[in-house]
């Protein structure tokens, strides 16, 4: 008897219907001999529904999709500067929304300089560290506010609220993930010296979750010099756990340098279970080329990687992980721009290949 | 009649000490034949200091320093997990205290990749942007706290606090940058997506102001996105204007792509004149390499170019600027590490052979 997993898809805008398009025909492939079915439901969300209808994300949609097993969403937001987005904030009010509402308090983001792979940091050594953010506190919450807007005596606040029980859950999540990793090293990145009150926090968390984890190796780096570690030496990292904010930029970086933001997939997790997990390639909706077929699908479809991951089918993601690396080696030695969807058949035909 | 100037020096802990006493070196020779004297007074701060006394910045030390007309340090920080500086943050009770009592609100932090000198980025082309960081709001103000601290019911809050008065100072400033530039290019970054109270407040002032420069051309970056370019294509920047912590993260990324953080100068400049402006390499304390004449003294040695154009010295300045070149190039084609007095040295005799 096969299992059945409740997918809600939300392709969203720009390239993301594109990228999604491939990535399903990869789930698809991939679980053909395993015994699990998806049952999908394609969300209509993101800036052009809300160009239709004025919604960016209902109660409906929110328990509509809270209904379901896992999320795969492509990418959301209009194209920038668009006036009639001015006031809808497509990523708060959508993506962060859900973040937020499903609890989704870690933020997987691995980093993993293919062979083959151009970096702009030419051959940087071996690159292969995960990013674990915290998803749901930090200066993230909306907690701000702003007297006297518009005007020359305008203050405009932001807090950033950090809780022992949303930094100690992401943080035990963190040394999991080091534990399982062969070099077992956890390095906590923040700016305790000038946020004290939220680095002290953080840096006793660490402290008192670490001594249950005496086989991991914790290190600390403020994040502005996380930043030149990344530049100069990126395989010094291992697990990297920080804040919202701090992980935000993080991984854009973390990103470029390991092949580029066309390659970089995400997980937002909720590891209790309780609310549905969400996984999307860290790119944006790009509108300048969708439509194209000028977008790389390998975000979406190594984020099709992480759901199984997650689902439990350790093996199917591995056998996407191996035809997109596989692809990704080919790739490099030739020239020859290819569709989305050629990339999708690609490593359809890879899977293919070579059966489970 | 030569103009006097008094220069209070704060050497520092570690390195700091060595880079200044180069530092000094550069400033005699390059004013020897200039109309200025420059009357020195050496305070010692920083963690040595609060080692012998427990105290990090009097109110007395204060008042002293702010009698000057500027201010030149090394580097200040003790060794990091020193038990004895547990409590101290010597960081904060004295970079940042003097920053904010000095009302620096301009964090000058330019970025030029010198012809010759190693790039992470292989040869990424021409680099020579400059960073305005705002320097007295933003997540660094200090208004944080914490409630239940230590227990598992502990929250800690940042915040960061913006103002209309102190962000449109700032940006100012930094048009007035990009006008006397080449090529009249603002970037404002920012994280508007998400920090939409002071995010807005940004965005605002700078159309406001930038009205007022229709000769500056200005777009705008996510500080995600901005890490990208930096290390993609940091040829795209001109004059970036950002906040505080945005600031702090983007100077040693940018400091690490133009040839690393020995290179990378800054001035604390309170452009109004009522409070001394301070003069500082990028670069800490490094106490692993303390007195043993390994330190590279060329950020200190330029934050004096920085320091002799703020006293309205451009020749100087620029004669600085043009024997440091000389040396960077010089030292590409020599393996030779040399000792911190030596850098210096060179640059003394570059500035001597080339008479103003
Ligand atoms: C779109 C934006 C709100 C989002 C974030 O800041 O988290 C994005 O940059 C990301 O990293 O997923
Ligand atoms: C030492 C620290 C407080 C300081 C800062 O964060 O501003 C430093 O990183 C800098 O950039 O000058």
């Amino acid at each position: 008897m096969s299992r059945s997993v409740k997918l809600a898809v939300i392709a969203g805008d720009g390239i993301g219907p594109e990228v999604v398009a491939e990535a399903l025909k990869v789930l698809e492939a991939v679980t053909q001999a395993e015994p699990v079915d998806f049952d999908l439901t394609h969300f209509s969300l993101g800036a052009t529904r809300f160009l239709e209808t004025g919604d960016v994300l209902t109660d409906e949609d929110l328990a509509a999709i809270s209904a379901h097993d896992a999320i795969l969403l492509g990418a959301v937001g209009g194209v920038p500067g668009d006036p009639r987005l001015k006031n809808a904030n497509i990523e708060r009010g959508l993506l962060l929304k859900l973040r937020f509402s499903l609890d989704h308090y870690v933020n997987l983001r691995p980093s993993v300089l293919f062979p083959g792979v151009p970096s702009p940091l030419g051959d940087p050594g071996e690159v292969d560290f995960v990013v674990v953010r915290e998803g749901t506190e930090g200066p993230y919450v909306g907690n701000g506010g702003a007297i006297r807007q518009g005007t020359p005596n305008e203050v405009a606040n932001e807090v950033s609220v950090n809780t022992a029980f949303g930094v100690e859950r992401v943080v035990r999540y963190a040394f999991e993930v080091a534990r399982n990793r062969p070099r077992k090293r956890l390095t906590l990145v923040h700016k305790t010296n000038v946020l004290v009150f939220s680095g002290s926090l953080w840096q006793r968390i660490v402290a008192e979750v670490g001594a249950e984890y005496p086989d991991v190796a914790v290190d600390y780096l403020h994040v502005d010099a996380a930043t030149i570690f990344l530049v100069t030496n990126p395989g010094r990292f291992d697990v990297i756990v920080t804040d919202n904010l701090f992980g935000d930029i993080l991984t854009d970086l973390a990103a470029a340098i390991s092949g580029g933001i066309g390659l970089a997939a995400s997980g937002n997790i909720n590891p209790d279970g309780r609310f549905p997990s969400m996984f999307e390639p860290v790119h944006g909706s790009a509108p300048d080329i969708a439509g194209r077929q000028l977008a790389d699908p390998t975000a979406a479809i190594l984020s099709v990687a992480l759901l199984l991951n997650h689902l439990g089918l350790q093996d199917a993601a591995a056998r996407v992980s191996a035809a997109v690396t596989a692809d990704i080696v080919a790739r490099s030695s030739t020239d020859a721009a290819r569709a989305t969807s050629a990339v999708g058949d690609a490593i359809v035909t890879r899977l293919t290949d070579t059966p489970a």
